[in-house]
């Protein structure tokens, strides 16, 4: 059995990696789905999907033999999104979602979706994250070390402060 | 050192298994971009990217701990590309590529290029591969096992010569 | 004489189908352009073209031999907009329209433009209906039968209400 | 029960119309896809959207209570056509094609596919048609008289004429 | 020396002439690239590519030996848009920009910025001269008599009030 | 009076320039609008747009006065190619063209076309110059000496013998 689980991973997160162990109990392989890999430099998509991947592989590494890592592009029309989805990933059997239109969209097309265990999404969040960035706060203890080495490498918190200024005006 | 390696693996075949291993001989890791994402059901593009992550998953089974594979879409703008590849792809050291056109995006982008080590390309190419899979030849031995596993299980050749006949008109 | 109409029917309601009977009584015939027919699954645009065209075709069917209904999807560049619209369209005569951009883009291009005939707009919107839909309120009375029974088939009610779900995070 | 025709109607001609008859025979209602709407002006494709909407029309004005025609963009990715196709047409039971590609997306996407009845495909084709434009000679008496007004009306020989000299340099 | 200066210029104005000559004082020749090419008929952006080229000729007519501009239409993805400027520009030496994430852009493509030399920008913004024009203010004081001109021509106040209308509602 | 030229001037040649000041003799001013600005590094259009501006800037140096250059890129749909062009360029009265297809559709949208002066185009040709490139050929005789000395800057030759050798395979 294999599992696809989806995000936009902006960053990715301890949380995203406690759920995905929770989901490796489940099904035997999982297929990360990179979305919105086209975004970066906005408040929201900091990071390119080149450095997400970067994120992912590093954090991932003790996962690798069970877990597949693809970015993909939007395609921004709802109606073609799963066939788009399909098409671009390797074979899975069922998706974990917690998403609205995520789930209506894969169980319109006859797919299987399961609710994704939680883990503290009070505390393990993409936006809590970027915020606690830009307030100086402590975000590296949110996400695994791998991911904090390469937001260090690229400059990742002084190019999200200057990107926000921008979004104020 | 990472390097990357760019195919549209319409199959991915034993000379690019073998072409990898000579690289993975001269860099840590390698990157393996599966270009033309978007295109399949064509004669020259019989399989959805998905399809072919299958394929290269399965064949790449022993080389995962230092190989990344990622789908690319095309941007259909030379100009652009190389920023497209490197926005989209992981961190990278150098290219190996053989294509002229390639070649020269990356040069006049100031990345360092290549030649990949070669691996008998009058026997192992997509284009042959096809042509056998068209006219009931022995591609099976051109390819990975797992490979062929996957073109069996979603009816691959079946579906070649079904959209090759569309094409002869 | 032959008229343009234009709108996004989310869905098709009592108010579109008065509109365009009194339409008919100053042209002899009527295409319906159903605008942005690339977006469904949305919280203001719930429905697929392809429902919308059922519904449509189910609420016109004593107005058939006079109205013509094309899908038409957005260009998102205003300047080019109208002439997008001509190549698509059947040739018409003049443009039914209360939106001062699409008025305006059609005067700029000297294509003729007539307020539509009004009909009780403050009772038939699809911001209404769908707001209906949303709390459990009566949309059934606001729109052709023909519409209830595609929205009834599609289940198109709890569609809207858990994607809207997803838009209130 | 209702089918789906597609073509791409460059220009329809008597052929289109008598298969429709017979598929008519077989369904209660057809849906006319016209494909590459977004194309004209060129040797293979010289009218817009709208002009072959027009021919259409006009040449099935007695089928019409059976018969709906949407014309269609295409999305140049065959892994997400069929779910293009199903978003932008109403509702259809079962698809009519002899195009091996058509035939191989629609069944890989689980809808049923049937041959139409065929009806002198040696003399009713567009490209004999468009040939015999270029010619002078007797396209006429291959299309419907409807088709032929619009033809006329848009000075659509000329046309042909003109842009095929561009495409022999 | 060639400096790079990129506007929307929805309209171009006395502020923009100014920090134009100031640059010139800088640099010999400046590319004046206008952003946003695709947009126009919407409030913030009411004006063509085309209407603001000539507003830009006729204000730049002193400069124009040392000055060129270029329209440029976005991309939508900040990965790759230096690149597409780049491509689409004549060469250049160094970035004039304020603006925060143009900086980091080009910057993190090893691209020199610098900040333009300021003038009022207090009073002289496209935003305010929009808001004047909405308000029958008196925006003509802020623009060169040359835009005015453009301005009149195509009587631009009355569709900038007429598309503000649309997008009150 | 304003007229409009529109090549892809890949390169920019002596023809065209002898063409240039022709059409001045017969208007006030001209448009020269380069297409297919989003091409490059293929045997066709080898250069970008931005070098092709440069060349350009260099070449009509003494026409700069009476001469606006514009990159357009293209939009693949015949049927809004005009409004596009009409979109992105400043005002024009009349085109100058012996293309049939870009006559056809100013003439159909009713935009005045007349046949640009005729400059010996045996030997001044795009696809003439791009071959001696590639033969070895005497190429700099047919190009102002400021187009010769962009392509030198950029090693244009040479990106071009690359290019062709991949298309030969």
């Amino acid at each position: 059995m294999r599992g696809l689980y989806i995000g936009r991973f902006q960053p990715f997160h301890l949380g995203h990696k406690a759920v995905l162990k929770k989901i490796l109990e489940e099904v035997n392989e999982v297929v990360v789905v990179m979305g919105s890999a086209q975004d970066s430099h906005t408040p929201q998509n900091p990071f390119t999907a080149g450095e997400r991947l970067d994120m992912i592989y590093g954090a991932l590494r003790d996962l690798r033999p069970r877990s597949y890592v693809i970015p993909l592009q939007d395609v921004d029309r709802n109606a073609i999104w799963v066939s788009h989805v399909v098409s671009m990933a390797p074979r899975f059997d069922l998706v974990y979602s917690n998403n609205p239109l995520t789930e209506d969209l894969f169980i319109e097309a006859g797919i299987q979706v399961r609710k994704p265990p939680m883990y503290r999404r009070d505390l393990y969040s993409g936006t809590i994250i970027r915020n606690l960035m830009l307030q100086g706060g402590d975000w590296r203890s949110l996400v695994p070390e791998e991911v904090a080495a390469v937001i260090d490498s690229i400059g990742g918190v002084k190019r999200l402060i200057h990107i926000a200024r921008d979004d104020l005006k």
